[in-house]
């Protein structure tokens, strides 16, 4: 690997980049290939920015903002024109060609063996032998995806949508527009495309489109601009906020903090911007005490008859030997699991797996016992 | 100050002792009379224990564990009676006399000069003439408690309800019905002492005590060993916990997080420990979900209104010396307080305090101008 090239193209020196090793970059030897990540973000390169060892760099993908009060936010943030694409609610992914290889790799910049299996499903290679530097940036979604399991997609399994493109060694994405023509000429699917306003209209619009979204159960939207002047903003919506919620109390004990007060806070300003009815707000903190407490109660009755606090997944492969590969990458992130006997199902398997939630279910049956907080 | 002798009394090595002085032991020069406190537990020492220029120590207040499942917790802890107490919502002060003179100290081991001036006030000094090492810890309570002001408790200032006795240079405090004994003997108002138990039956009758409390908005029970064999323990109303929740929400930005999952993980466990219909956890579900959202909104929209986000009480006092100092002390201790001028008022002064809560205050302020979580 040259390493003044790489500092080059990081846009940092090659002494601050020695520097960083072993530090905030990582090295990750598996799966093959092997590469360095940026654990956190610095000196301007992006958390999940990935080299590998011939050099080439896969930036990762960029924080998006949040609106608090949507229409500020637009009329302070956007020049002009505003897209509006769905915010999916899985896991980000960005899939790339290594060596003829295609590999997906998580936000966090790690090999994901199973989003790479599915990735080699569901993308043609021809895509990356036309373009080899091709980044595609998107969400992998559905109920068979093993972090975030949704059922509210067009899927049984697992799908990717693609919503980013962007190119080995360079920062920036392409322009939107370009996003959608490139995922049509190659058949992939890609996020739904909401519209595109002047700015003066758009809270407006984004505001019924993101209700709409809400009564379906889905997450929210990504607003960008279409000439890539500035950066993007997510906005959400109040099922997604009380759904966040609901995961997350029910497994109270192994949540961060910081996760409760934010979706909380989503909810207040949301309902201060449209202005809502006394009804309405007594509607909206009905479902966000529901969200909070049902879920709460449910976990300490399941402690109560002895189950533990698990969470049940599953997904399915073609090869045993992903399977294997996935239960490891999940053991490497801290994630307690316990993968079934795979059931052969198609051409592949089937393979549930239990997440032990360790710390709630701990703190649980402590308190059950009359143990203090 | 004989060096060796307060450390004996403390229980702690002299050298230990020096050891801890600028990091964990702090002076206190102000106002009179000078102490050392310590800042945080250490060595088996309570934070906010105090040690006085002539070698007498208050000890810390120690903190009281919390019952999550009520039943469990009581059978667990205690060995056969359960003598119960109401707790009340005010702050926490030890009240005693140093050479003639009555002092208050807060929970931290401050002397707080507008608590010491309502101790002067409402304790007679005879008590401490007959009893010079008596050391009185209650709340101070009531809708001009600065700190935490209540309207449900039977004054319309503040008044100062004794829970335990306890003796300088003395860590254990006396049991629960001699404190009530002297309580009598001295007229001074304790806080309710709503019944023994046996541990069998405790937990329901506790449980129909808490429910009472909670509907008169009262916070709820300490729970005492009468022998003091075992520590006390202490269990809350729902009201209480949403409250808090309310008073967290509605200065968002300004209070520690966990606040947040402890108070709702609360009503988790006393809606599933009460065995509750689904009508009953949804008003639970509701409360909390108004006690966490109506506030938020409130505070949206008074910045909304361009008004800054300030919380407002108000204090009487017999000396204007003794408003001066407060004012001092809250500055100390990092609250941004304006201080209105006094009126006037029997035979002192009211005066009106406004907080400031400077950082939900420009938090939601930047909020509303569009800028980003």
């Amino acid at each position: 690997m040259n390493l003044a090239r790489v500092a080059q193209k990081l846009g940092i020196t090659e002494s601050r980049l020695q520097g960083l090793h072993e530090t905030v970059i990582r090295e990750s030897g598996w799966p093959e290939p092997r590469l360095l990540r940026f654990e956190k973000e610095t000196s301007g390169v992006e958390a999940g920015t990935v080299i590998f060892e011939n050099g080439e760099i896969v930036f990762g993908y960029p924080k998006i903002h949040r609106a608090l009060m949507l229409a500020a936010a637009v009329k302070r943030h956007f020049s002009d024109l505003v897209a509006v694409q769905e915010k999916m609610n899985g896991h980000n992914v960005r899939i790339l060609s290594l060596n003829g290889d295609i590999v997906a790799l998580t936000r966090g910049g790690f090999i994901c063996p199973y989003s790479t299996e599915v990735a080699r499903r569901l993308v043609p290679e021809y895509i990356f032998e036309k373009n080899p530097n091709l980044v595609l940036c998107g969400e992998m979604v559905g109920p068979e995806n093993p972090y975030v399991a949704k059922d509210i997609y067009p899927t049984d399994s697992i799908d990717f949508y693609l919503f980013d493109i962007t190119e080995k060694n360079c920062k920036s994405t392409l322009c939107v527009h370009r996003t959608y023509e490139i995922a049509e000429e190659y058949g992939l699917k890609a996020t739904a495309f909401l519209g595109e306003f002047h700015k003066e209209s758009a809270a407006e619009r984004i505001k019924q489109i993101v209700i709409r979204l809400g009564r379906q159960g889905r997450e929210g939207v990504v607003m960008k601009d279409p000439e890539n002047i500035v950066a993007p903003l997510k906005y959400t919506s109040s099922q997604t906020n009380c759904s966040d919620l609901a995961v997350a109390f029910r497994y109270y004990n192994d949540y961060a903090l910081d996760f409760f007060v934010s979706r909380a806070v989503r909810e207040g300003f949301q309902s201060v911007e449209w202005n809502e009815s006394e009804e309405e707000r007594r509607a909206r903190a009905l479902s966000l005490g529901e969200s909070i407490l049902l879920p709460l109660v449910d976990t300490i009755e399941r402690a109560q008859r002895g189950e533990n606090i698990v969470q049940k997944v599953q997904i399915r492969v073609k090869s045993l030997q992903t399977a294997r590969d996935f239960e490891y990458h999940l053991r490497r992130s801290g994630i307690r699991v316990i993968f079934e006997q795979p059931v052969p199902d198609d051409d592949g398997y089937l393979i549930r797996i239990t997440k032990l939630i360790m710390s709630t279910n701990d703190k649980t049956q402590a308190l059950l016992n009359g143990e203090m907080w």
